[in-house]
């Protein structure tokens, strides 16, 4: 089992390489950046000819596709999405076309229509708000005719709130444990919302679990809980010793924010079978664990 | 108002062309074969760099995107539905980045889920059967999200069941048509099937009202009632005076089929404000006279 990982340069993609080395998987990456230990093919995958020459040369049985843009503030809306699409389209066919057998691509909780505390594959509809949302969607339904139409096993994994060890700047976790370490003040919403969070390791198993086996369609990755954000942050800070840092209610909660968004979780759980290896509670330990290590370093060079 | 039509030479494009003149438009014609009377541009729009320096140079204040794999018998299923999806995302974003600011694209009926007698734009879920029915669908969620995203006023067009001149051979009407007058026996399916027809000079030229309004959206374009398959094939024998070469039941209705197919108009008809000009009569009138004139030549050249 060769497998090629897109996006292995990202906060999943660097934690899915070691799960599928563990599970047995030859493992190629492609990255924009070196990765320890690892091969990789510095691609651009938004590159026609570069993209077909790299599955051509790898000849994957399994494609685990997690890239697409990222740029923080940006994505959501940014035309590089409408790229990404074609992208993603072409690379499925064209690993389909070289042999390929197996392909999971990630997904987002934000196809999902907000509104419903807990969304459901089979049952909440898919009605994205945004621009990112819907390219993800539109891709998900796009990529599973193509792959019912030629007889690809295909599966979507749709990813909720992540956090951990890499998380890059600008996002809830990573800035609050830097804040909390550092002594800054940290402002932030009344945080009464409740997320469903994820370790980044147990994302990236799930993920890996995904890819080896044989359930098609859209899966949820998630923890299967919202806890309250206030929760979370409470429990980096105790663990910091200062919760006096933690200003609550100092930024406005954005006004299309739902007060819950949680993941069902019974396809992961029963049908792929898959396990976290973290609570919330040892999963803050571990990620506080690494911002401590990084102190004075940058964890993101 | 500068209009670019690409699928300009495709069965809707040709009489397209016509109602975009009438209204005023320059128009721009992207076809694969000389149009009479059009200046047109063979460029291969699956080609980015070729499709994006034509968008480039004519600078349209309008886009009619009708062009996608048509090919007969293939593009249900076809992988060429895929590069569709990137061209025609592609071509749109192009498109706005050099000034565009109306676009209409063609979608079909293909895209709902049938099995409900009426399709309805607002109503009816989109769950198609079909690669190409989820390709269009799918081209359709990513485009409107990415026009709100960046303000391009964006209507897309949901085709019916279309006959008339120059309609391409493999088709119900054209095979029909053809047969009776050339006094051979057309073996088709029992006929009861119910389907919205609508003239193809008719379907143009709601397409040309779509473009040249600020209707944005999903809007189906048929005539708003289905017809039993079997009065408009006994309506051509009637007027050829073979009836008895339709044999009714000499082919199977395919599994799939489902009993009736109409379009909702109420959009088209008091959103757009399109009224069409032909009856079923006056319209099997013309089909059948251009198929007469076409006798002996070869309508397709």
């Amino acid at each position: 089992m060769r497998v090629l990982v897109t996006g292995a340069s990202g906060f999943v993609g660097r934690h899915a390489l070691a799960a599928l080395a563990a599970r047995g998987f030859e493992v190629h990456a492609v990255a924009r950046k070196p990765l320890p230990g690892i091969k990789i093919h510095a691609v651009d995958l938004l590159h026609e000819g570069a993209r077909r020459a790299l599955v051509a040369a790898v000849a994957p049985s399994h494609l685990l596709h997690l890239a697409w843009d990222a740029e923080p503030g940006k994505y959501w809306t940014s035309a590089k999405n409408l790229d990404w699409v074609a992208a993603s389209l072409d690379l499925a066919r064209s690993f389909f076309e070289v042999g390929g057998r197996r392909l999971v691509v990630s997904g987002t909780c934000a196809e999902y229509e907000w509104g419903t505390d807990r969304f459901e594959e089979g049952t909440t509809p898919c009605r994205p708000a945004t621009l990112y949302g819907a390219a993800k969607d539109g891709t998900h339904r796009i990529l599973d005719a193509y792959a019912k139409s030629v007889g690809l096993s295909f599966a979507w994994g749709r990813l909720f709130y992540l956090y951990g060890p890499g998380e890059r700047p600008g996002r809830l976790v990573s800035d609050a444990a830097r804040a909390l370490l550092a002594g800054e003040a940290f402002p932030t919403s009344p945080g009464h919302q409740a997320r469903d969070f994820l370790h980044v390791v147990d994302a990236a198993g799930a993920l890996a679990a995904l890819l080896d086996g044989a359930v098609t369609g859209a899966v949820n990755i998630g923890s299967g809980t919202a806890v309250p954000v206030r929760t979370l942050l409470d429990g980096l800070a105790d663990r910091t010793g200062r919760p006096d840092l933690l200003c609550y209610g100092a930024k406005a909660l954005g006004p299309s924010e739902p007060a819950v968004i949680a993941a069902a979780i019974t396809r992961l759980r029963d049908e792929v079978g898959f396990r976290p290896r973290f609570t919330l509670e040892t999963g803050l330990d571990d990620t506080l664990a690494w911002w401590h290590a990084q102190q004075g370093s940058n964890p993101l060079s």
